[in-house]
């Protein structure tokens, strides 16, 4: 398994001082998200798709119904390019053209291998449940066979990548810093707000720890 | 101006119970957020590209820099798609199979027009600034031409979209309403933190209004 991921394609042209190759730094940015936005072509239109994913060693894994349009071109084959964005914070410049993003993104390029055997599926959904929510599974209504048989799991192996990070305060003109313009950064962060209940849980049913601790990044 | 955005490759075939193609609804969804995911081809490789966006009347407007391959791709005339999505919460059901996220999102397809005249690429770019931090634009150290050169806006006429939107608590089989199983919604927003000033400001400045004001959503 090689541990650079850097192809031409996925190379940096610009700014290439922000982009990174090896496996740990990109699974670094992986590991942090629980959303990606899948791009892939259907009837020559470039269509981006967000839903959920989940890392499993050297492998993205992500699903949705069988029925879906999203779905039915993967697994058909097609290109697709699975992109994850974390916004970390708002770059405020003392000009217009130095305002920036902090940000970490990973794209990962390939096609997607549609997982078939329902043991695999089952193994890989529960991936998902106890990335967000380590316990969960098993204190679940089990699965039923229907259930597993509409649930379509995608797979791309991470072979192509690259990861792309900017930090760090705004980079000025030499001759702008003295100028009396506020300049700094606003952190941007995703959080878990307080549990809502479901309105027909039992009123005196605790909050669980997994769920209590869930946290993002 | 017509009011739907529905064509044949924006109806949802799904769920079609969130779908949403009526300009108020795609603009609100629009106008809740400041990052994209624009899908294109470059190559025969589907590419998505996370990029900050602004809505100006009835065109959304990206930029770049004028080298970036996403602009270069996108000025020479591709079909593109370009994704926003705002993830709201994590839908916690007593399956896995009924497990949901409540998001927004938003899907617009089309083709980018490079603006090319300075005056208009100007009054495009000071659209970001005042969007994100209204009164920025004024008190910043004036654009240079060399600047609005390296700049590329791209604009795309909102002609083609849908919003898909899901909302409320899990919808869990009827039968497993009374398991005891903790079910309901862990809310998820992105926020701004406590401004960070550059190293290099003068200790004693203010954070002016329109960063102390800055929210999201």
């Amino acid at each position: 398994m090689q541990r650079s991921l850097k192809t031409p394609r996925t190379t940096l042209k610009r700014t290439h001082e922000r982009g990174a190759y090896e496996r740990e730094e990109v699974y670094g940015v992986l590991d942090a998200g629980l959303f990606c936005h899948v791009g892939y072509v259907d009837d020559g239109q470039p269509l981006v798709t967000p839903t959920a994913y989940w890392r499993l060693g050297d492998e993205l894994v992500i699903h949705g119904s069988s029925a879906s349009r999203m779905v039915r071109v993967l697994a058909a084959g097609a290109a697709a390019c699975v992109t994850v964005t974390h916004v970390d914070g708002l770059v405020m410049a003392r000009s217009a053209f130095h305002h920036s993003v902090n940000f970490r993104s990973v794209m990962v390029l390939g096609k997607a291998r549609p997982v078939e055997n329902p043991d695999e599926k089952i193994t890989k959904l529960k991936g998902l449940i106890e990335r967000i929510t380590p316990g969960r599974w098993a204190l679940l209504r089990p699965h039923t066979e229907q259930e597993i048989k509409a649930t379509a799991v995608l797979v791309f192996a991470i072979d192509e990548a690259s990861a792309k990070i900017r930090t760090g305060p705004p980079i000025d003109d030499e001759e702008d810093y003295g100028l009396p313009i506020w300049a700094g950064v606003v952190p941007l962060a995703q959080r878990p707000g307080t549990p809502t209940p479901c309105p027909r849980l039992d009123r005196d049913m605790a909050v669980p720890d997994h769920i209590v601790a869930l946290t993002i990044d």
